[in-house]
């Protein structure tokens, strides 16, 4: 687990015919290049613009920008609205690239508008957080809220080009750190035990030496490239890397976001695991094993007696049930996830309090 | 130019794979049908549910129904958010389809939600109008209006099926028969003379015997859909169906669209023609004998000294222009289409005018 040259590739799309990502890294260049070759905007997270405004800011001043407030409030219709103002105002035209810089929300803003703006624009995309490098910068979604419906409206639309600067996760906190390590966690605990148990072996190193997560990011990348590649649209296979996802959202709905994603999703796989011990999917020692990898990753937090109606609740709105089953990925081991549709019933709920009760208390 | 059984045809596409059109002659059975064969939330103009209440009423009154007021002011996002929190109210899920029912803002509003609900939806298509039958119906395109640019925002994004019904268009007046025939001509005239003039030398039976209708726009349909299917996204040689539209949609914008979009797109092409002619890229002869056919289905308009200004400036604002050169389709003779860029100058305002000086007094 080494700091490695990373090799750039290429990601087939049925949307985009193909797109690439390359790993850079001299940021400054890499952008001044890109902005005196094409007619681009720039569309930049003002948070990460003030992060690294020396390396962001253009050498030519008539290079147009946008800054745009990347919070989840902001993931709507109407602020890509303004956004599209902006762009007009910037003198927008159909054969303009745009291209954004920030996390998944920048992502999601930027992709969106680019499906919809003179019937599709083309852009490319600089992801700056763990999140969004080892996982959201492809597979082509984009994602937005619709009153208080979250990610209801979207697309398939991936970027044109990729550029994953390393340099941009010096800056992020220990908390985003382990959301990316969550994410991708799951990413590796669908392939198999290997890449897991090595980061639970060198757990401290990875969270404080950034120079350890290129290699991670790298794999993450390449796992999730082997899936979307044969089902962009989500429609099938696909469906595995919801696993931890539908446990994790639901937690992340009833905290209201307090918990990172890739750490509500840590939970979710501990819990997913815990289901699939109890349905005898997979035997004890597969569970531990699993439990204390997740474990150093897993944020504190406690299904209770005071919160397992709402989590159900939340669980129950999920967009992949049928009827009053609940749709979710379980496992017969790593690298061995099924999908299920399970009763939402006293069973459940008890197994749930159950698996607080046995490690969260 | 008789009433013949129309074929059902399929349209190969990137985005859909391919998508397939029946003509119907029992509207209500065959709604009937889908009603009860799929999971479909019905999306209907309101104007056209008055007009067919019979056919369209459901049988069963669980049938889910919309129904919208589709005008251009309507063609938003705005709206299109005030729809899909009908859809909601609806229950809509991502494996509903949504069935429109009306013309081309119809279909745009529907096929933009179907774009965008659910990172994309299943929706179909029954066109109302002539103008949505013969043209709009195919060829994927979705078009939205935001703040006063027209059309600014869009997708690529087909109905699964299309199902033509005559009988729609009984209601329709003579003006909306003109803007159809407009825009039939104009496929014509891109094929070649020969059903142009056959439009012309029945051009009363074809204005009044609806039952003449579908023999034209099965072979307009027949010519659109042969380019559609090599340049989908039209980034080339679809644009030579911008033939009549740069020089009409000025038409529409500084008439404010008291003009009827199929009738200014006759009048454009007529200029295009007449400009062409200028050029001596067409003779007198080829020019009278496109005019004579063109001139039958002629509004009332005529470019002035008091709105040859306003004109220019419709003009400038095209997306096809380049710099200061207006991108426009001349021809070389019936079948013989080609895209220019032509210089906005005094010369041009000149040909325009005398163009009107002749035609128009």
């Amino acid at each position: 687990m080494e700091a490695l040259p990373m090799s750039d590739f290429v990601v087939s799309s049925k949307v985009k015919g193909a797109y690439s990502v390359h790993f850079i890294d001299d940021l400054q260049t890499h952008m001044r290049q890109l902005a005196a070759g094409a007619k681009v905007i720039f569309i930049v997270d003002e948070k990460v613009d003030r992060l690294f405004s020396d390396a962001l800011a253009p050498e030519n001043p008539s290079v147009r920008r946008i800054l745009i407030e990347c919070s989840e409030e902001h993931k709507t219709i109407d602020y890509c609205k303004e956004v599209i103002r902006r762009l007009i105002a910037a003198n927008v035209r159909k054969d303009d690239c745009l291209v954004a810089v920030g996390g998944g929300i920048t992502q999601d803003i930027v992709a969106f508008i680019s499906s919809i703006l003179f019937r599709g624009q083309d852009w490319k995309f600089y992801p700056t957080t763990l999140l969004a490098q080892c996982d959201s910068c492809i597979g082509s979604k984009s994602s937005i809220n619709f009153d208080h419906f979250k990610n209801l409206l979207g697309t398939f639309n991936p970027p044109s080009e990729i550029f994953i600067y390393p340099g941009f996760l010096e800056t992020l906190s220990e908390s985003e750190i382990r959301s990316g390590i969550g994410e991708m966690m799951h990413y590796f605990l669908s392939e198999g035990i290997g890449l897991a148990q090595e980061v639970s072996d060198r757990f401290e190193q990875v969270l404080h030496d950034r120079s350890a997560l290129p290699y991670l990011i790298e794999n993450s990348l390449r796992i999730k490239r082997a899936i979307i590649q044969v089902d962009e649209f989500d429609t099938s296979i696909r469906h595995i890397f919801n696993y931890g996802h539908t446990f994790g959202h639901a937690i992340e709905a009833i905290t209201h976001y307090a918990i990172p994603h890739g750490q509500a999703v840590t939970i979710g796989m501990d819990l997913a695991n815990y289901i699939s011990l109890q349905r005898g999917m997979i035997d004890r020692t597969q569970f531990d094993r699993m439990h204390a990898i997740l474990e150093k990753n897993t944020p504190s937090f406690a299904f209770t007696e005071s919160n397992i109606e709402s989590y159900f609740q939340a669980l129950s709105k999920d967009k992949k049930n049928k009827g009053n089953k609940l749709g979710c990925i379980l496992t017969f081991g790593p690298g061995k996830l099924e999908k299920v549709f399970i009763d939402m019933d006293e069973s459940l709920r008890n197994t749930i309090l159950q698996y607080s009760e046995t490690y969260h208390s």
